[in-house]
């Protein structure tokens, strides 16, 4: 028995707050309305170079080789180190959340050995564990971490990270999904090798691609492997030929329609100036800290490394995580995220991402949050939301 | 020195009558620009259901579980080979074009041991030869074919070949990315057990996704795994998770606008019916192939086995592949295919493929085409193009 058409597309108004996707700029979503052309067309190749070089702006490299995977984040994570790593090699990662542990499974199924720096679920990697990990291997070829864990809400900051790889004439793959376009990266500055990011959380396009950015001593390891990648798909010697060949090898049909969305994205992220993005997203996540405070709300990320992209909220004791989100969604249309892995049911995760992070969504869900709950029987201590969070965008 | 945002995106005017990407359906264009929504959405969730079945009735199947996979069509390649094989297994791979040849180099990357049955680019593989592979090799796991293969344009039946993989108690795995919407894939009847294809081929979407279906025989195969899939991003059993649990865990952040596109799509493929849509396909091909043989051309494929979407033209002696091409592309705004590998420089491939797959498509690309090589001293023989495709629609 057939199914049928399904009926028209009307999905209901939300705000994105949650850990991503976040909400899409309009000329975004107006580029992809525009009609797809031949992946060989000149106009087509003109217009990826354009990507790859916005790209360059954003990551801050101008060396070694930008693309967007054509798949989400993940697939950029899985491409670093499907590409980076070959059977035997040893990895070390730093695992203090739900993609880093993801990082561990991937380099796994590439038959890595992995030695893993663990932290707690709210704190960022101690370099100097990292270091014991590089001492204690006889050769490591890798070092990965998250620099914007979105499971937890923790900065990691990567310069000692980066100077200790460095030394042990290492890799540093550095996930920025959550990162870019929010926080500076710097790759060349740092000393990334390998960085990959996702469309949908800070540079307000759909989710769809991973942006990614290859330094020229990680293409050399690249073009030195002794094995093929285990991915065809994802493997980056290949789809460098096509996307910065002098004659364009055919890999795949690329997505198209969301090369343009990212092209338009990236054109709206460099015209606003990304100091002054950084800027937003700084002082919008100032002003919902403040103002969650002042409810009585227990923050789970002290300050000093916590994301200005996502905040992570301890629920109260006595509400329900599932009736709270739900009231919110449905009564008032904005999204947060529930906990992840080790802080499911604990936690509320709100995102402050790209075109979702405005001084109106601030206030909205302080607005939201208080009233459901009070309605709940939780008593908004010190005072209102609304208030220390406008206090904090008066100054 | 930083490369700043790129100019405004307008890409030129193209009708796309290449091996694909074809063109876009308006109304397809027009649910890309839909906002996205958070990837645990109830609303979401009811809309990926929807997407599952209408793909159920596209590929002919009542069983299984079928998803559109996150990449292009080669992701839902490497997807079934990726999960259906493990290392040591062995696979009989059909491989009579550039298709062929790549699930013959994915396989191998999955450690499995490939034994490659081959046919002469232009002809399909025997169903003898298949045998013969099968009944050499102590256990076959898998048999692969290409339905449409989009460098050839050979259409490769596939009951015989079903019939004797079902006898030896192997998966048939079919790529279907050229055939799907335009050519009856029949999973259910004919017996295949995964089964791949891409949106912008015959579905009239941009290209971005893989819609997969897969057998229930295939899908405890994939269970009783006893390694993980050398792949993280396509790990079938994890998407499952997401697509097809009762609780939905989360997995990957989907490609949002790219679903929306696809949903769109599918339901102007089942409002049109099926039955229309292959008769539409047989048509026009037929209008094109009476006229390009009229003007004297040579196709490369018998009509027994030539695809309605693809249609496969020597190139005449005398006439510079990359001017024609360009002066069509150029000067008409008409996109058509070159050659891939052994046909490389030797043939032009023509694709009438889902909103490419028009009337006015057929006659125009005619009447060009018969312009420029007339132009460029080639004789046009017995007589007019667009005569003689006229006389086929006229019928």
């Amino acid at each position: 028995m057939p199914n049928g058409p399904v009926g028209e597309l009307i999905p209901p108004r939300r705000v994105l707050l949650g850990p991503g996707p976040s909400d899409v700029n309009p000329r975004v979503l107006r580029a992809m309305a525009t009609p797809v052309l031949g992946y060989l067309d000149p106009d087509f190749i003109e217009l990826m170079d354009g990507v790859a070089n916005m790209l360059r702006d954003i990551f801050g490299t101008e060396n070694g080789f930008t693309l967007p995977v054509s798949g989400t984040g993940s697939a950029g994570m899985e491409a670093g180190l499907a590409n980076l790593l070959e059977p035997g090699d040893v990895a070390v990662i730093g695992e203090n959340g739900f993609f880093g542990a993801r990082l561990v499974e991937i380099a796994k199924r590439q038959g890595a050995t992995v030695d893993v720096v663990s932290a707690d679920w709210g704190k960022p990697i101690d370099p100097n564990e990292i270091e014991n990990a590089l001492k204690r291997n006889e050769k490591v070829k890798l070092v990965a971490v998250v620099h914007a864990e979105t499971s937890t809400g923790v900065l990691q900051p990567l310069e000692e990270i980066a100077a200790i790889t460095k030394q042990y004439n290492a890799l540093l793959l550095v996930d920025a999904v959550t990162s870019l376009g929010g926080t500076p990266v710097n790759m060349d500055k740092i000393g990334i090798d390998f960085c990959y990011s996702g469309t949908q959380k800070c540079l307000g396009a759909p989710p769809g691609l991973s942006p990614v950015a290859i330094s020229e001593k990680a293409l050399e390891v690249i073009e030195n492997r002794t094995t093929t990648p285990r991915t065809w798909y994802l493997d980056l010697g290949l789809l460098r030929k096509y996307w910065a060949g002098g004659t364009r090898v055919y890999h795949h049909t690329p997505p198209m329609s969301m090369i343009y969305a990212l092209r338009e994205a990236l054109r709206v992220v460099l015209e606003d100036g990304l100091e002054n993005r950084y800027a937003r997203h700084e002082k919008n996540a100032l002003a919902l800290r403040a103002g969650l405070r002042n409810m009585g709300l227990n923050l789970l990320v002290p300050d000093e490394y916590c994301l200005y992209q996502l905040t992570t909220i301890e629920i109260p004791e006595g509400i329900n995580d599932q009736t709270l989100r739900t009231s919110l969604r449905e009564d008032y249309g904005i999204e947060i995220g529930g906990g992840l892995g080790q802080f499911a049911g604990k936690a509320w995760r709100i995102g402050l991402m790209g075109e979702s992070s405005t001084q109106s969504n601030v206030l909205m869900v302080l607005s939201s949050l208080e009233k459901l709950l009070t309605n709940s029987g939780f008593e908004v201590g010190s005072g209102s939301g609304v208030k220390a969070a406008t206090e904090i965008f008066n100054t």
